[in-house]
């Protein structure tokens, strides 16, 4: 429940109204839902959860609990020191948590496939077999995380494959994609239970952007080139992933990662997919090219695998019109909400005086020269 | 000067008597040594550090200030926390402090060749060109840390790789081998100058506790079957290459990683070679193996690349029966301040309850067999 303060700080807030926990919890319990207790703890406090798992003793840990903004880690060094205790000493919390009190619990951990960076081979899941001077080992897929954040997922990943090698514990990684949408199959039921709509420019994701923008009639957002490709995945299919996972266990001593995402996207595919939907309804937007706050590839080849899920069963909601236009029209539904000053880009991931060298150094890199940095 | 508290804490002390700060300064400047400052600032404690580098604005920074022993980061839970913190939330801080001070200083950073594990193929230095399904990229070499503390310099090192890339720092990550011997070029001036000699179960290293044991007459006590294989170097060497860095800095921008070893052993190599030099003077000595505290590998393939710093003009001090019989003469010239109680290991890395399990999964790895779990 961090993130209220967290919004409060910034001054920004989703554009759906989010219940506070108990009025939540009531309205999905009157709508039929299984129960769901509440405790307010807090991973940092390790005697606290040492005492919640004695009680409960959890057969499945599904951790969420982490500060989870690329450009929030990025506003200052208190924010990425928070977002370093909060992250990677509650995950480190909770391997010695289970260590101690439940070490045959099977933990599902949130990670993100942004741990991966943006290599120029195919992202396998977790691991990869690299063959090397006539050797070959199957080792964890190198990562190159592009904020402090995303340093945290990989600090995280590292831990718990540490712990189920050396403890034995079972652990399930997930690295998800980028997710959209507003409704699971759940929500409905009762207008407490919506769930947030980011689109500022510290917490919002780029369809969610898109989608208020031409709510509003703005031009469309791309930062730089918008060659930038990432994962996507529907939040219907985020629910159905982790329970994949609860109901399909590790077992004791595995460390699986599978990535949770169905769909690949450019951010300006994403931007014309929008303007499309949007023209269709009468909304005419167009799309501009803004300086790119953050420090990333704008060009670069982008392929990931993502079977294990599917072979689990999952099915997924792909990106459709509907999918969009839903989108635009809950952003125009909560109009007065809108904040317009918090869409534009809030952080820079770097002093711009020291960007032009990089920029020489980033074009070299994508155009296939390592010249003498490490890049 | 953490160590002292943790020392008492723990109830161990080197071997050596090591003076107060300001007594081996002020005999490091009658010796004649260049002028060396003393400021008393803890490198998780930012404002300090910001104050610290507005002042000196240094051209370079070496950073030492870390936890540095895998068995404390495995004691218990606030040894891992402790660990994390002042590790890897003082590197974080370390980096924020040059970007907002000193962003065109170079850093040079002590890292560990634990950190990359005991892979089956060959160790490169930092990065790896992996050819995979018919592409190619040059990534970091992927890792995996056997303990907390080695965790925590994995982190260390992702968080200097992306300010490097990012806020066009540079730097210089030292993965350092087993260091050994306890005489640099300059410590004979004085005795106030001597170097720790940590033989204890938790800082000692493999060498130191071996020639303490030989000086003893004890059996010389080998974890497990002893074919754990590492990289060493003389502390000698130590202290040239971190100058070999600093002399020919990194570039803006540039994160460069060097292997920092000289010579690659198994236990029971070393073993049988202190073995050997105690029986030519007169201190016959048997070999005993004991149940290994630690969760590792004890048979594997083992090979790295060490030729940045060689290139550079390291020329190594190989361990020879000088250097051995030079560490039994000290551990026996100090035998009054020997505590036999810290000899034995007092860490375990797992509950002994877990371990066949894992021992059976271990085994199958070694042999070649991944079966399914993620090892």
């Amino acid at each position: 429940m961090i993130r209220r303060r967290w919004d409060e700080e910034l001054g920004i807030s989703t554009l759906t109204p989010i219940r506070g926990i108990g009025e939540r919890l009531a309205a999905w319990h009157a709508a039929g839902g299984a129960r769901v207790d509440f405790v307010n703890c807090d991973v940092t406090d390790f005697p606290a959860l040492l005492e919640l798992f004695a009680r409960v003793q959890p057969e499945t840990i599904v951790h969420f609990g982490q500060q989870r903004s690329a450009p929030f880690s990025m506003i200052d060094r208190d924010r990425a020191a928070l977002t370093l205790i909060n992250n990677t000493l509650g995950n480190l919390n909770v391997l010695w948590a289970m260590r101690e009190i439940v070490p045959d619990a099977h933990l599902v951990k949130l990670g993100t496939m942004g741990e991966y960076g943006t290599p120029n081979i195919e992202v396998e899941e977790g691991f990869i077999t690299i063959e090397h001077k006539g050797r070959r080992d199957r080792l964890p897929f190198p990562k190159s995380p592009n904020s402090f954040y995303h340093l945290t997922k990989v600090a995280d990943s590292d831990q718990i494959y540490f712990a189920c090698r050396a403890w034995d514990l079972r652990a399930t990684d997930l690295n998800q994609g980028v997710v959209y949408g507003l409704e699971t199959d759940d929500t409905p039921a009762d207008t407490a239970l919506v769930n947030r709509f980011d689109y500022d420019g510290v917490y919002g994701t780029v369809l969610n952007r898109f989608c208020v923008e031409a709510a509003l009639g703005y031009p469309l957002t791309v930062y730089g080139v918008g060659g930038q490709t990432r994962a996507f995945l529907n939040i219907k299919d985020t629910v159905r992933c982790i329970a994949l996972a609860v109901e399909a266990a590790a077992v004791p001593g595995e460390f699986r990662v599978f990535n949770q995402f169905t769909e690949i996207f450019s951010v300006l595919e994403l931007a014309k997919r929008v303007q499309h939907v949007a023209a269709a309804a009468g909304r005419a937007v167009t799309i501009d090219h803004l300086e790119n706050p953050r420090v990333e590839r704008e060009t670069h080849y982008y392929s990931s695998v993502n079977t294990q899920l599917l072979s689990l069963g999952l099915e997924p909601h792909l990106l459709d019109d509907a999918a969009i236009g839903g989108l635009i029209e809950a952003a125009d539904a909560n109009q007065e909400r809108i904040d317009r000053a918090q869409i534009a880009p809030t952080v820079q991931w770097s002093d711009p005086s020291r960007a032009m060298a990089r920029g020489v150094r980033l074009n070299l890199r994508a155009s296939g020269g390592a010249g003498v940095t490490a890049r």
